[in-house]
């Protein structure tokens, strides 16, 4: 059964999604699939996809409910303690896969858990972030990005940016690469230190500030020209995010675990992926250019 | 300081590798490049693969030899009282991809693993197996593979090969997707219920049969003619095979985990992949056929 309290962020979430999905589709031009589902042990989703579209090659906006008798380890990694307790989570997750090599792909979750165990208060905490990741970066971007994240979180403490900027830098790693994902942004989980009110403003305003920070890098790139070794590169790259996501993501793994949609939970995988062996970009090269000013963790906001 | 048992492993792996790239260098007409690689922390390996063939659009043989002062949990799945133990582990792993949509995708791993603790009698154990996944499934095929791996095994034992040919069943199955990965072959695991000099000659057995399971399969369907429309379902069903190995495979977990070398570990990737959302094969089609009569756990030997 669901408190107050939940059914205030499950009516927020469902309102973001939808006031993202008007302003995609207004981008687009496409509308964006509907897929309502209920998942037989309980809860159930609402997902919005696009394929071939105008703009975006592939994405997804998903809405999503579920409860379970035994909280996954994947779902409590940095409270072992709370595995295997009742368990209900809501969330919106949101991943974009423009067609366009000049156009970054996003990717922006914002989420709400709560455990309960019989006899004890029942645990509660927000998760949530977002984080670009481009084929050929622009600094201006990932500073217009990170300065979208740094905003929302500035009203609630100026300590929470700098610490969840690096959470996003440590979280959207590949380790088998010794590689970040892409410049990065925010991520924070296992959020409740400012209360239930002031925490979910924080993951609100977070969600909220998801069209500021991506929307002008995507109307910026979506019409440069590009060709087929733009193309290339980018089904190349597009091969780190199926790694990150299937090997590393406790989002993904939590989904598939749980009995998740899995149609749903891998509308995050790219559209078209190509993998070859041991390649590296020419020296001074555009591509060259990616690993060496963007997959590095850097403050983007320095003066 | 491995062994002289485990010398001979050793020295029958690179031997087993050596025939299997001869042959499949002859079928190509393209060499497989070769790359020599030590590990920091001990062992090595030899890497042969091979990307935009005459017949192979990618795929790869590999043989590693690593070693480490602490076994991961991915490898010592089935015995969790060893891990944390000091472990040596030697093997050969193959991956094909054909570009002909009609020729199967096949996998081959044939393996050696010690594990030792101060004072104690080291724990040693063989694994491997090969699987067949196909995107235009033949029966003739099917059990053309499976009779070779029974005929591989059917001189340890008339059980064997039954029980080898389940454990790969439920082995090679995308949870997820409550699919299998293709038609199966057999797997086994943790073995060594034979001592060890039958353990090792059941084991090359597997790896001997390797060419002779698959290459008749090969060199009938290598030129069979085909269109976008094959190549596209092709690309579709590779998306299943990176699920499978990134999500759920051991072996990938463990070599990702163990600091092994992830351009060979990843040599497995398809060299082009697609995702698209909640696809259903037309009813009636030929790649519907795939799902109805090769996706699903049956005994291709039965009379």
């Amino acid at each position: 059964m669901s408190s107050p309290s939940a059914a205030a962020v499950k009516a927020w979430l469902l309102d973001l999604q939808n006031r993202i999905i008007e302003s995609l589709e207004a981008v687009d031009g496409k509308p964006f699939l509907r897929d309502e589902w209920q998942r037989p042990e309980g809860g159930g989703g609402v997902s919005r996809l696009i394929e071939e579209g105008n703009v975006f090659e592939r994405g997804g906006c998903n809405f999503s409910h579920v409860m379970g008798a035994s909280l996954p380890p994947s779902a409590a990694a940095a409270r072992p303690e709370l595995a295997g307790r009742a368990w209900e989570a809501m969330g919106v997750s949101l991943v974009l896969h423009p067609r366009n090599p000049y156009a970054p792909t996003v990717h922006m979750n914002v989420r709400f858990f709560t455990a309960t165990a019989q006899g004890q208060e029942p645990v509660w905490w927000f998760g949530g972030g977002m984080d670009l990741t481009p084929y050929y970066g622009d600094a201006g971007d990932a500073r217009h990005f990170h300065q979208a994240c740094r905003d929302a979180l500035e009203p609630f403490g100026a300590s929470l940016h700098p610490r969840f900027k690096k959470w996003c830098d440590d979280y959207f790693y590949l380790k088998h690469r010794a590689e970040p994902r892409g410049v990065g942004g925010v991520f924070f989980d296992d959020f409740n230190e400012l209360g239930f009110v002031q925490s979910l403003a924080l993951t609100q305003s977070v969600g909220n500030a998801f069209l500021t920070a991506y929307l002008p890098i995507l109307m910026a790139r979506k019409d440069e020209p590009y060709g087929e070794r733009e193309r290339d590169f980018q089904a190349y790259r597009r091969g780190r995010y199926v790694e990150f996501n299937l090997v590393w993501d406790r989002g993904t793994l939590f989904g598939l675990q749980s009995g998740g949609r899995t149609e749903a939970i891998l509308m995050s995988m790219p559209p078209i992926v190509k993998w070859r062996y041991a390649w590296q970009p020419e020296a001074g090269s555009p591509e060259a250019k990616l690993y060496s000013d963007f997959l590095v963790h850097r403050d983007w906001l320095a003066a």
